[in-house]
């Protein structure tokens, strides 16, 4: 089974193991609009490539953490769209979830979006029991204080900001927990996987200026061109286009580079050269292709 | 070490290991806001207490696990008080934590607190990993669909509801919590222990109604007498206040009467008739003597 498959399929059995007669169907509902239908899902693609060149030898505990992934980004958009955050009225070319169920609906979802997040963890784990700790743990530190995604966010309420903690936080956090739960859960040593995300993270940050920056040309489903407006830091103005582009690459090969002997390194490093290309606009994927 | 003592220390061990000097300040002040001073601590207290009758032997679980439930409640009072939901300015006789912080931080805060819930489980745990996964699956159901806490404030948002459900979930589910994850803590079949947590949340709820209806006479650090005004449902106002304290005693029996056979069975059903009776108000308390 492909991975996009394994993700879609078990997003939605976690879904369909809550969502009963007994609950209240709007919140099922509003859940159901943050995660379907999917996004890029690179993310979760990402925790399973880990867990598979680790030697996937728990395949339900690697699905397990990348749906849990994917339910935390999906709740943290959920919270970032919110009228006392970024306000957008959008996402993914639809409404975002407090437009179409209203504020509370979208409070709520997210957090039932986090709680599910860790219940999939432990669902999807019940064969390796003594894997569990390590992927809970992995996944509150992605998320929660001093350096998860909420704390990536909480940056932005803070008078002096620090930028590295900031976007280490809000952006690279995610994806190291992709990389660091796709190895606990195949069993293999999980820190040691951290760079990979971390790096795959600031690529992908950087792949975002680009395209915030080019937002006249592309079409991303969301407001862009607003950095340079809101006086926010962005690599390909500071750079320019080109030095962006550059620094991209160099980042996906010191991604490619940090990745640990394992039966599936060149798979996966193969992998990861061909996914940072993936993440810039199409026009300019193919100046650099 | 006393039960107040133990709760009191796991909570601060917990926030004082994740609010480090990499993490923005303020959003830590915000969760610190929300746990300190503390309230009653009702749910976790009896969590350690059906924890010490089923044997006690794993403490730094127990402890977790009471503070996990603790850290949980803090989360749905911040988010229930936003201007969405209930528009609170006040909790415990202090600001809410979005009119001491401000809305975002008050999102943030909740969610960073319901992540320090499940990694405060597993940090607990972590010298009985095979009593994690029912641990987190118990907070799970507590917290999201389609039964806890998140799914009981969306009925609120539904066009027809059902009020069983809803106060169940509501308020039931946590209390349900503290006495399964206080049995699962000890190895104990955690589910014998559900009902002793549902007619306690049961009598809470009753508590809370009648000392609703007397608000004129109480002094709760919150608005009251709002039941009647907003036409929410009040075994109070249905049954009037002397039916609502026999309720309360009926179900306060009835919990007493659904402790399973235990080490110490004699103990915890004296504890539960004496914390029914702690549930009223002070000049109730005394009638009821």
């Amino acid at each position: 089974m492909d991975a996009v498959t394994r993700i879609e399929r078990t997003l939605s059995a976690s879904l369909d193991r809550v969502d009963t007669t007994a609950g209240p169907k709007l919140l099922a509902a509003a859940m159901r609009h943050a995660v379907f239908p999917r996004g890029a899902r690179i993310r979760p693609r990402l925790c399973l490539a880990v867990a598979e060149a680790c030697g996937g030898d728990d395949p339900a505990a690697a699905n397990g953490a990348a749906a849990a992934i994917e339910f935390m980004h999906c709740a943290s958009l959920i919270h970032d769209d919110l009228p006392c955050f970024d306000n957008a009225d959008t996402r993914r070319g639809r409404p975002s979830v407090h437009r179409a169920f209203g504020q509370p609906l979208a409070v709520l979802a997210g957090d039932a979006l986090i709680v599910l997040s860790f219940q999939t963890i432990a669902w999807g784990a019940s064969a390796s029991p003594a894997r569990l700790a390590s992927l809970i743990v992995a996944m509150a530190q992605a998320t929660g204080l001093p350096s998860g995604i909420a704390a990536g966010q909480a940056w932005e309420c803070e008078s002096s900001i620090d930028l590295g903690e900031y976007q280490r936080a809000k952006t690279g956090a995610l994806f190291a927990a992709a990389t660091v739960l796709g190895a606990a859960a195949s069993g293999a040593e999980p820190e040691q996987w951290r760079t990979l995300g971390e790096r795959l993270g600031e690529a992908y940050q950087v792949a975002d200026d680009i395209a915030d920056v080019l937002s006249g040309q592309a079409d991303l489903g969301k407001p862009t061109g607003q950095d340079l407006a809101l006086g926010r830091p962005n690599a390909a103005l500071s750079m320019g286009v080109d030095g962006a582009m550059r620094h991209l690459e160099r980042l996906a090969a010191a991604a490619a580079e940090s990745i640990p002997p394992c039966p599936g390194a060149a798979d996966l490093k193969a992998l990861t050269l061909g996914e940072a290309r993936r993440l810039l606009p199409k026009d300019l994927s193919q100046r650099a292709a």
